[in-house]
């Protein structure tokens, strides 16, 4: 907007984010690519012409599973060093055709999966930003860049997001063109949104999908949420479960209505079904390179491609059933409570110290396989000072009405600031 | 089973195949790109190691949509002119670990769509082979190669098919990775296979998803058969009623039962639905093309981007919700009257003169959007004697019942023979 206006050039918002990252990339090594020169040009050039669109000379970054036709495209393994993609992925295209600057590729894990790359936690640098979009939620919590894509086939956008105090947006899964995205498990394989705060998601998901320009509608009255727990819970630490029950406490102070959605018995074979589908889906999606550069993996995906060969057809099917099952379920027990949405755990807790792992996916999975949208945002921290985030999630295609939604919770709550780094 | 009995080499095989390729190819134009050296190096390297799995040393093509590593992939489109693409496409290479020999590169219509390559129709040089697996359909009906891969958006593996008088089978939607295609519609495509027999299809098939060597289970009883002619039925030609009517009554003597499914009101907006999301997810796909090489599309994909990018989302929510709901519609029909399958047409008649268009996708495309899965047999000829398919539909994920529907079906009829040419 203040581009637009010409209160700010293209250039000098590029410039502050180089800036920024001069400092801070040393330690937070949230890039893969960056080559500040050609962001520079890419900055004068939209300068020097009327806007495109809505997203006229702002500066994104991709993760470094998505193509960008003048970049590499590294994928976190060391097969791919030096490969050049032939064309930008749609949906980097899309957002250029509205007049985003790329300024470069993020850090991912290995081919979105778990085993992490180089990238520290911005606001503590020996914990986990946690992955597999690392490079893209360090790079928007250090203040880098405002927003960035991430892709979710587990839990790879809302983890990173909550433990870097940022929010994570997932759509609806098919909702956002995945052409140029590497595919790690296409059943599951979600591209989103990293940024700094809902409005600049908004801004970003409307270029995406051709939404228009109008805001979003605001909500006329508190919402009805459902309050899931999930067979998780067991896991969420006290931070999480103080982040959640806080939350819900202070949105039912502000005329919220918040009832528990109990948990079906057999619900945590949706669990199981993920795992058979993601296992089943990588190792297809990553025959060739298991073919040809078996030792360039790490052990944790090693074991995953063969466990995912382990599983026959029937498994998969059937773990595709499950999921279908339970995507039917959700939308029904939406319907029946009448929920704008449900309120959950983000994650099980602080990002947790080390780099070796991106921490615990459970409570994103769920969400994932059930192809809802979902949010997280940051409005808790825990007892070491580090975010916490608390998880919104939408019905089916309804991705606008979780984003209102998203938007009263935090005028109606009190944001924990990003960066504390 | 030649082949692993020694009875057959696979240099021997390959080299039949390359020899009536040098003989047709000429004329029938089946072929982007084949390198018949190559082939025959692949073919002796089999020959020389113990069989990687049941397809051991047998050909197979692959439509130029689908990346092949060690070939070029052109789209039908002079935009990826000399493209390499840098790993094998999960099919592809889940068909080499099985033991398959990558014969080469089949024609394919611009980027999957409706804009012709050269090929021409094996049976009729004058007329469409059909499209868009143009290649894969006349490389087969040619007797060049025994199994292809073809993909499906609209109509692009049945059409071909049944224009050329092969089988050609597009499992349920997501049950085949796509890792590797150069994705079309992403939520339409499918990849599937083309192959002169229903046995080849299930050889390859099981293949493909890791089924197991076990042959298919064969019916114990008779059929229970809807017969659908949907909204489409003004569109029949003489010879498409005679073959599906014809299969219908043929079938009833050998013990099926067949009954009319009546045409919903409603129908009809499956196919308006298509048009927003093919056109929407099409736009997108090729979005970084449409910015950069405008003038190398043809005028009629040109127009399809056009319109798909006017389409917004939501539009494209309410086509995907339209979809949803005739999904669920087809599914409790089938369950309601303890179906088997549909029979239904294949395509609106014989492969029509003329190699301006592939012909008349209408019949192929309410399967495609309902994600079932769906066979066309060269049942039929029409009045100048060119094959006219029969169409086949299961329910949804149930593939395996619709192949051992097919087969029934073919041992309870008598088929047309494949090469007339």
């Amino acid at each position: 907007m203040l581009i637009a206006a010409r209160q700010l050039t293209s250039e000098e918002l590029v410039g502050a984010c180089l800036d920024h990252i001069a400092i801070r990339e040393p330690v937070v090594r949230a890039w893969s690519h960056l080559d500040p020169a050609m962001a520079r040009q890419a900055a004068r050039s939209c300068d020097a012409t009327a806007p495109l669109g809505p997203l006229h000379g702002i500066p994104v970054a991709v993760k470094d599973v998505i193509d960008v036709f003048d970049m590499p495209t590294g994928m976190g393994s060391s097969i791919y060093d030096g490969y050049r993609p032939p064309a930008d992925a749609a949906c980097v295209a899309t957002l250029r055709a509205a007049g985003a600057v790329i300024l470069g590729k993020t850090v991912t894990a290995e081919f979105a999966g778990v085993s992490p790359g180089p990238t520290t936690n911005p606001l503590a640098v020996t914990h986990t930003p946690g992955g597999s979009s690392s490079g893209s939620a360090a790079a928007v919590a250090a203040g880098m860049i405002p927003v960035a894509f991430g892709t979710q086939t587990g839990g790879s956008i809302l983890r990173p997001a909550s433990f870097c105090g940022i929010v994570g947006f997932k759509p609806s899964f098919g909702t956002v063109n995945r052409a140029g995205l590497k595919l790690a498990a296409e059943g599951l394989d979600t591209i989103g949104l990293m940024a700094r705060d809902i409005d600049d998601v908004v801004l970003f998901w409307s270029a995406l999908v051709g939404r228009g320009l109008a805001p979003l509608a605001p909500r006329a009255t508190p919402p009805r949420l459902a309050l899931f727990r999930s067979h998780h819970w067991n896991r969420a630490t006290v931070d999480t479960v103080n982040a959640v029950e806080g939350t819900a406490r202070r949105l039912e102070a502000e005329g919220a209505v918040v009832e528990e959605l109990p948990l079906p018995d057999e619900f945590p074979e949706l669990s199981r079904a993920r795992i058979v589908i993601n296992g089943y889906e990588r190792a297809r999606a990553l025959a060739w390179e298991w073919a040809h550069h078996r030792d360039q993996f790490s052990p944790m995906l090693s074991q995953t491609l063969v466990q995912g060969w382990s599983f026959s057809s029937e498994n998969y099917l059937a773990a595709i059933r499950t999921a279908e099952r339970w995507r039917s379920w959700f939308a029904g027990a939406m319907e029946q409570g009448r929920y704008d949405g449900v309120i959950t755990a983000s994650v099980n807790g602080e990002a947790p110290e080390g780099l070796v792992s991106t921490g615990d996916a459970s409570f994103q999975e769920i969400w994932t396989i059930l192809h809802v949208p979902t949010i997280t945002l940051p409005l808790s921290v825990g007892g070491t000072g580090l975010p916490v985030g608390v998880q919104f999630v939408g019905r089916r295609l309804a991705d606008e009405a979780l984003l209102s939604l998203a938007k009263w919770v935090t005028q109606h709550s009190v944001p924990v600031p990003a960066d504390l780094g």
